[in-house]
């Protein structure tokens, strides 16, 4: 009844030069207003491959929704496969060719001839209108199956979602009495297993509201979701299983919006009105552009130093050359002398530091590649703290930013 | 023979919670050897419709790759799946043990029981070692077809492809006579338009050697591929069509190889025996990270500041006050004054610079969101160059970093 497939179409994502994020947009709008997605089919441009795929996604589900070659070249076959497919034929359709129309006039252009084909449209379908673009799209029902065919042209197929599709179906949904809720835990620190170690004893709670891990190198998520014909019903339930995996980790969940650890960060040192300034040997800038991909970074970042070199840690961060004498750049006591100094030297209220060894080349008999000291400085208190990352040289990059974080959003909370 | 399909599972990919980027990379790989991709399918983590669509699959191709559902947790059945679609058995891998054991070693984490797990594989299979993770992959052979199943992390899957399953398929599709050659010429500094424009004289060249033009934010992408029971034949005549292009746009293509042009520039510094240093405003570490990346970039990267405020501008770069104040902290001037004081601090022989408005804050009557200014400065020359780009906040730093690259390469080939 709310079962869904989402069929895409063309060469240029079998072959990886396009990604397709087509899939994950229909996928997560539908999911939120609670259809089902039971599969995708990615296929090119030939038409026995269409025709197999369009059978096979009506075989098991109730909505088909189908984007791409819709085109006005002779590789986009789609309209001809939903022809052979409903046993239909074209007919001209006056208010699709009018609102193409307009749109040559309004970007001044002469309208060629393969657009003006574009108006012709197949009778079974009743006409999406595009406001983005020349393609229209077809809502077919047949059969009590429901097909949508939307253009691949990112916007375009969105700019049809919203305006015309997912308000159809919310009203459909909500009608047949079905409703789903989510939410979502971001922790970070904890891996994926060791996680799932101290939630095991809450797996029977884990049946009716559906409980996901979803790892990545910026932390595991923990979806919760539910759906049923009551929403009252869904955040309850939910709410009750996200209190207990609170009750177990939840110094480990930094937020449940959909926002990066720099983001909460960030929120915080602007509530608080404390400046950071960060010190960067081994993620060589990585930490400064996480934190200033947020928007107004800049009233709490002060700076940063890529301090690749020893000279620069001297020169830039006051360390004392005596230390990286004595005990090496890729030490405890040099990651907290740069986090001290970057900032004492800036004038900020906090410092964080990343020193270590990323890799493939520089490690030593005493110092192994993923080798890492993480210091952190404020006018309180300071310290460096050890990590091992043993993996490639951009991974480690990635991991020691995300421990950097993990550590500074930490202190903060205590501050 | 060359047939693949590929099935990605998870529900956080029909969810659209994650965006299937594994697909394509996998797609693209095995196109640039000559396979032929025929169908992806996504399906979520339910063991009747893996099944179904493994045996889809099947029925459509010569050699299937899954990823996905390979983690320790109850809700990754993958394993299951592939147990009963062969009707197999668990065994007990002790070199999957062995590995496992010490990559948890290596992080000083004691071993949770369900990473032991992991080394049950099913007894159909060999084992493809995992470098970056603890589940292993399996490669199965049976009646003719190949299946690989790899994780779902991205960079496991990737080091499973390149260390273990690239390697052996070239060798199947060369020894079966399918000859597939590709080049890639790596432009940056003209958009897709224009590139074609100037090279729309060789279209009748375009039939035999196929040739794709492939944009995205770090420049257009020219891939010339062709396909024939000869390799000669391909490389052959691929050269003479990128003879042909080189002489019209040369200036723009900044390699072939499969490399960045981070890298580019680190082989030419170390070549010519330079040192680098960068100055980011704007682009707020985004540069030192890119160039950090490259291993051995130690040798020729001395040091970066994000000069975030005004104050580290001055203090670090010696950045004159009266410049800000004259011409703002967004200028040419104050873009000169940041690479030129860069490279005389540190010592280094060049200094590159950044200095713009990334938005969606910070716009003011004269200066828009995506004014960049870029400085450059050596002991012979020092400029400054305007750009305007107009989109969100993280591809203006991506926009203002490629550029930046773009104009330090062009700098470099020059001395």
């Amino acid at each position: 009844m709310n079962r869904v497939s989402i069929i895409s179409i063309g060469d240029e994502l079998l072959i990886g030069q396009t990604i397709n994020t087509n899939a994950a947009y229909i996928g997560e709008k539908l999911t939120a207003i609670g259809f089902e997605v039971v599969r995708n089919f990615t296929v090119g441009d030939l038409k026995e491959d269409i025709l197999k795929v369009l059978k096979d996604a009506e075989n098991i589900s109730d909505f088909i929704f189908i984007t791409g070659g819709l085109g006005p070249t002779h590789d986009d076959i789609t309209r001809t496969c939903i022809l052979e497919y409903f046993n239909s034929e074209l007919i001209f359709d006056e208010e699709t060719f009018e609102r193409i129309k307009k749109l040559f006039e309004r970007r001044n252009i002469p309208m060629p001839e393969i657009n003006r084909e574009q108006a012709f449209v197949p009778k079974i379908a009743q006409v999406i209108p595009n406001n983005y673009g020349t393609a229209p799209g077809y809502d077919i029902s047949k059969d009590g199956k429901r097909f949508f065919v939307m253009p691949g042209v990112p916007h375009e197929m969105k700019g049809m979602m919203e305006n015309t599709i997912l308000p159809q179906l919310k009203n459909y949904i909500h009608s047949k009495g079905i409703f789903y809720n989510q939410k979502i835990l971001y922790t970070t620190g904890i891996p994926e297993s060791a996680l799932y170690s101290k939630l095991q004893d809450l797996r029977p709670l884990f049946d009716e509201v559906k409980v996901a891990f979803l790892p990545s190198q910026f932390g595991v998520k923990i979806r919760l979701s539910m759906r049923s014909n009551r929403e009252e019903l869904n955040l309850e339930k939910i709410k009750f299983v996200e209190d207990k995996i609170r009750e177990r980790v939840d110094e480990f969940i930094y937020t449940d919006e959909e926002i990066s650890i720099e983001e909460v960060i960030g929120r915080i040192l602007k509530e608080k009105k404390l400046k950071l300034a960060v010190a960067e040997s081994c993620t060589g800038g990585l930490i400064c552009n996480r934190i200033t991909n947020i928007s107004g970074s800049s009233e709490y970042f002060e700076r940063g130093v890529v301090s690749y070199s020893n000279e620069s840690k001297i020169q830039l961060l006051g360390v004392n050359p005596e230390t990286i004498k004595n005990f090496g750049a890729v030490s405890e006591q040099t990651a907290i002398e740069m986090a001290r100094g970057v900032r004492i030297i800036s004038g900020a209220d906090i410092g964080i530091s990343t020193t270590g060894i990323m890799g493939p080349t520089g490690a030593t008999e005493t110092k192994p590649i993923g080798l890492v000291f993480i210091g952190y400085s404020d006018n309180q208190t300071e310290f460096a703290r050890q990590f091992n990352f043993a993996d490639n040289r951009v991974r480690n990059k990635e991991r020691t930013s995300q421990a950097a974080l993990e550590l500074l959003w930490r202190m903060l909370k205590k501050l």
